[in-house]
């Protein structure tokens, strides 16, 4: 945590982006059936190198060598119920970074049981909509103060704004940092809140965007600062997605133009993305 | 089921696809991890919100407050045994409607005992290709009098003409309605019979173009009578897929072109597809 | 095992890849969540008929009418411990051609007891990387001879050419071919060494294009010899995927690019393929 310009943040974003261009990183995956192609895609696009595991001993054998870790809780298999616990402690006795993704939060006893796990092994960032960071605050027992409308299926039913609180008492609680996708995101360590602001609201009718964001964020996780890490994904998915929406003609080609961007962004182009600084 | 007049056909197949698009209703999934991602996009293009679960007491909770749901039996996998008959006691306490793909009919032990069960929690829609209407038919003791050449995979070796009979009496016994897809797609709820025309023969070459019209079925069955439902997913289907054949120079610009279209299409232009009337 | 010209060769080719599209054969597949969907709108576009499959029964029964099979070993899940022992005996007992694609080799306990069973009853085709084949000669105990830099994830640190005598050593003890993949793709029956050049560095950006490939190989190893199966499916990749290069703004559009033309191309364009012949 430390006091953020938004020269260096700027520079910070660019180095990250360029960094795992060159690095190829590799950055494993426990992650939903819906969206799991998109997510590994992404992820390529970005300079990761993929892989999806389902199998508690693989996913602690790649845990141990990898340069961070992605988890999405989109689709709960019976498998996780012991692959998770055992690859979050591999992740914290080997100090890697790990990005948390809490899509349907609250809607099962599987779902609850391994939010309470991730909170005696926390991630590094969490990345959700405005309903599943309010939701995740409220499970942790983390007193934020926020109303919560709840989640719908795997839609927000609040705005970035409400979760202000919830994600600034999450990030501080696991010495990370907290990123609530909307219209505009919202990106705090606990200390500094960064809104970034672009994007598309295409991003809704198309599925798999936040979890790709999620695994990108991941990608992100192994090379540089928590807070670093989710404001360059973000910035990267709004100059991205607003693009896309310029040139697509339907929910089809937006994915198509959306890729093919992300595989061309420089960290230069990246780090313009409109955004401003505020203290938690 | 009513006697149903051209006109009257129309207006329901455009307020059903209008209203999709406002309601936003929730449609969550039990379906294959071949066509998820399809099935997901396709949903969200109509206007639905899609979320796909596997886990028997999360199927159940969101079964409760769904607006209709979708069941594919494309891949089984064993958590299907314990989610799939749970799900289906909540959809039928709860009155809500649901589409069932009987993919893969008559591959295996758990399929079978599957659809078994479903003859007592029936679904409101069913949709398949010819073959799966027929063997369902068979499977359910419901006397058809249908020639039956056999699921080939997950091919139909009938014609739609031939799964007729087997589509009246199905259409009969769930009071619902049974959508069969194939060069020209049939529904009916036992008493109409709507044969709707147009699409492309290019969807046999993409995966899950039958499996998310199945999803976009499920979309509208929450929001029309099952009869105009499946006939209204039938319209707009057969109107992008002939849009993206005429547009495209592949199958992978096909997905691209038909998702673009299935994102843009209204309710007038998906009323005015080719269809005609008979009785059953 | 056989000599091979130049001339045979390429007529080979030829004939395989029109035959595929004319007989539509069924070809299931025990396949990775990441990529089945990519693997069957492969298979389509190439004229197969897809199945993918998780459980015991299905995947024997489907084994027994397929044309051929395709298990590539990506994501396991824990149904694969009982699904991949009964159906290679299976497709032993019934002569069936099919591909083994080991994704993934070495990263656990059930992958590595997986391999073993299929040593009893081998595959008629290998399809890897260099990393992927010189580990499964080192798992099957055939001396090779081959340094071993390990796999990374899914990723290959070694080159094809020291991969070159695993190859050989594998496509002898199997009685089959085996294909590695790379900048230039090397395909032997144990015999002859076929040199396929082309293709694109994109392939590495896409997640799927070596699973697909294996698809595609296993959709020929019903129609063809392993050798001719192996080189005709090189031989198509490369064409597409050098066709996609040229005409892609990114990875987005790269892979609608590749299977349009992966649909297009006609056995005399995928003959022309550069390649060279060898002695093992």
């Amino acid at each position: 945590m430390f006091t953020l310009d938004e020269k260096s943040l700027r520079e910070n974003i660019q180095i990250c982006v360029d960094k795992a261009k060159q690095a190829n990183p590799l950055v494993p995956s426990i992650t939903n059936t819906v969206t799991v192609n998109f997510v590994a895609n992404a992820q390529l696009a970005v300079g990761g190198s993929a892989a999806m595991i389902y199998l508690p001993d693989e996913a602690e054998n790649i845990a141990r060598i990898c340069s961070s870790f992605y988890i999405n809780m989109g689709t709960l298999l019976p498998v996780y119920a012991e692959t998770l616990p055992r690859v979050i402690r591999v992740l914290k006795e080997c100090h890697k970074s790990w990005v948390l993704d809490p899509v349907g939060i609250g809607m099962g006893a599987l779902r609850e049981q391994l939010m309470l796990a991730m909170k005696e092994c926390p991630p590094t960032i969490v990345r959700g909509n405005a309903s599943e960071i309010i939701a995740l605050a409220n499970i942790w027992g983390i007193d934020s103060g926020d109303q919560h409308s709840g989640v719908r299926g795997v839609d927000s039913t609040d705005s970035v704004a409400s979760a202000r609180s919830s994600a600034v008492a999450i990030a501080r609680f696991i010495k990370g940092a907290v990123a609530v996708s909307g219209e505009e995101d919202l990106i705090t360590d606990g200390e500094n809140v960064v809104i970034s602001q672009g994007g598309s609201a295409m991003c809704c009718k198309v599925t798999g965007c936040g979890c790709s964001l999620g695994g990108v964020t991941a990608v992100y996780a192994g090379l540089a600062d928590p807070l670093i890490a989710g404001v360059a994904a973000s910035a990267i998915y709004n100059e991205a997605s607003s693009y896309a929406e310029k040139n697509c003609r339907g929910t089809g080609s937006f994915q198509v133009e959306f890729l093919d961007r992300l595989y061309n962004l420089k960290g230069t182009e990246v780090a313009k993305n409109s955004l401003r600084i505020e203290r938690a």
